[in-house]
């Protein structure tokens, strides 16, 4: 393998792979990185458990000539170390040999890099998926999507498919859902596909999920999605996102989504959520986080104490319609729920004190979020 | 204790005095900060075991009213929460009352906290030093002397007095001293005051002397530097930055500094440096980090390896006199003092394979950095 790079297309690339390399692992050959040289360029690889990403350099970006490759050829190099020479590589183009023990030879200007190289066939083979279950939607409202119910699944691992993002579609409508069983966030989206596609029990790790996320930070237009048996492949022209799915049953969540609410506030969603942020400084270190909200004629009192510590209170306006209520929950779920909502105003649904209620932006329909309440004394 | 303050004021004191605001304490009354208001403004304490740092909130800044105080009073409030209620506030302005069992209530705008307050008369005493033994220094020449030795004190506790600064003052020379006996650095600069003031001693903990610098970040003018016995205060007009000393007797380091050397090198400090950090990339996981220079005609020649990983080379233009000469040494000590010199140029000063060298700007004479080379096979 010999070729010529531009630096700052090889830094990109290395800096999205980087972040699928695992730092430990049973499996010593995934520390590195796969580099491939082929006719159309560079493509890296770095792969662990749970995610691949695979990202292509190609020969020309536009009218940039960006990958000059002499010999085609392929090696997996150390991949920590592999990202921090590039980083720091003195020019800004590099020149790369590998011989055929694997040595390789990274030079730039007055820098020379000798670094021992694993053999790739050794690297684990990529999944080959069928294109049979696959739509498009834009990477904006992927994005959106994953921020608006990544942060609603169970973090502690013995909870099974609830520590993943459920996935379906119907009738050419994706709805993707996360719970703890504490709360829950549900966000729909129209795709682009056929309409006649339907995916009933898709599964996708969390931290895979809040990965994607950050993989697709600059991504652009439409990705394609990909999914099979037990993974799903998310495409751009010039990345590949590949995660395995979880194993089991999601429960059925649609029951325990209450129809709407007696008592409804409206409110600024800014406002509600620095209240709630400045209660939670007095209840945070308490079990739970435990904070009131007292929904009165034009206003919602948040109130919030702590035995050893003080209390809080405090009154934010609000259309309120209904009867007046007092309920208890946890300040941590509020605020993660109203900071993924990009809508100025939110709609607040109680069906009682102890019963789940509902937050939705009002000038949307795909999207709620639900609280179970926590009893007080 | 009755007052009204203006947030901002409030939000710069409370983050400067929570620097020294001990997290774990044997001591639990100094996890809270002292609040104590007068005629002339507002006066906040945080301290640890090592620092204290006091701030003055004055009545009035320039032109600006800031603090209203209708009753004079002291309280300690905890800490931690104190600082993020202040800095969550929703108004402009605060509303302050304490009443006589140091129940607080804060009030900005349509919030209210009510904080259990300590009795202040628990708080420690603030050290009473005499005046005697004081001198004045620009903030920005002390700062700098901070950075150039502060990354060079041992780190390791139980080396005693290396742990810490030396600062010895003699007919208006400041010189300050770090070295944990595998590298010293040594920055001088001429202070106001009595040229008969001599201090010989007086050795700062680390940990103080880089927490001062941080205190000091947005400080101008001229600060005042009072020693005592086992004390050491930093003034400037609103804040007190007081730190024990250590105990003990500062080794006399001025015999382990060679008076020059044969090899000289003048290089740029920027390139020098940053070879020296990609060589590190290699060497860093190996004990001692190790990388060799050779000295040539013209350049140098850095050199690194580790049998694991591989290898790097690389030349950096230099004036070079004297005899050609191989040298090795940790790539840390050697970035450390390079990153703290602001000059464009340095000279460094080789006496043999296995003594100390010295590195210099080539442009002042009150700046030396000194590393022991490393023995290789």
């Amino acid at each position: 393998m010999k070729l010529r790079v531009i630096k700052s297309a090889l830094v990109d690339a290395v800096s999205h792979v980087s972040k699928a390399v695992s730092q430990k692992t049973t499996i010593p050959i995934l520390t590195g990185i796969k580099v491939a040289a082929d006719e159309q360029g560079l493509v890296l690889t770095g792969s662990n458990s749970d995610i691949t990403i695979q990202v292509r350099v190609p020969k020309k970006k536009g009218e940039t000539d960006q990958v000059f490759v002499e010999k085609t050829g392929q090696v997996v190099l150390p991949g920590k170390i592999f990202g921090d020479i590039v980083r720091k590589l003195p020019g800004d183009e590099v020149e790369w040999i590998v011989n055929e023990r694997f040595q390789t030879t990274i030079r730039s200007e007055q820098a020379e890099f000798q670094l021992n190289g694993l053999d790739p066939d050794e690297y684990p083979r990529l999944p080959q998926l069928l294109q049979e279950q696959m739509f498009s939607i834009s990477a904006d409202t992927l994005k959106s999507l994953i921020r608006q119910t990544g942060f609603a699944v169970a973090v502690n691992e013995a909870r099974g498919v609830l520590t993943g993002v459920l996935m379906q579609l119907e009738s050419g409508m994706l709805t993707c859902v996360a719970t703890d069983s504490h709360r829950l966030s549900r966000q729909q989206a129209a795709v682009e596909g056929s309409e006649e596609l339907t995916l009933k029990n898709v599964i996708i790790p969390g931290k895979s999920w809040s990965e994607l996320a950050k993989t697709l930070t600059d991504a652009t237009g439409y990705v394609d999605i990909i999914v099979a048996d037990n993974q799903i492949l998310v495409k751009t022209e010039e990345l590949e996102f590949y995660s395995r799915l979880l194993d089991g049953s999601y429960p059925d969540t649609n029951r325990v989504i209450p129809p709407g609410g007696e008592t409804q506030l409206i409110s600024s969603t800014r406002e509600l959520l620095q209240s709630v942020d400045r209660a939670s400084l007095i209840s945070r270190d308490g079990r739970d986080n435990v904070i009131k909200w007292t929904m009165k004629d034009g206003k919602v009192e948040v109130n919030s104490a702590a035995q050893d510590i003080g209390s809080v209170t405090e009154e934010v306006m609000a259309k309120v319609s209904g009867p007046e209520l007092s309920i208890s929950f946890n300040a941590r779920y509020m605020m993660e729920a109203l900071r993924s909502i990009e809508s100025e105003e939110i709609c607040i649904q109680f069906t009682g004190t102890m019963t789940p209620f509902l937050i939705k932006p009002v000038d949307r329909e795909d999207s709620l979020h639900l609280i179970v309440p926590i009893r007080t004394r």
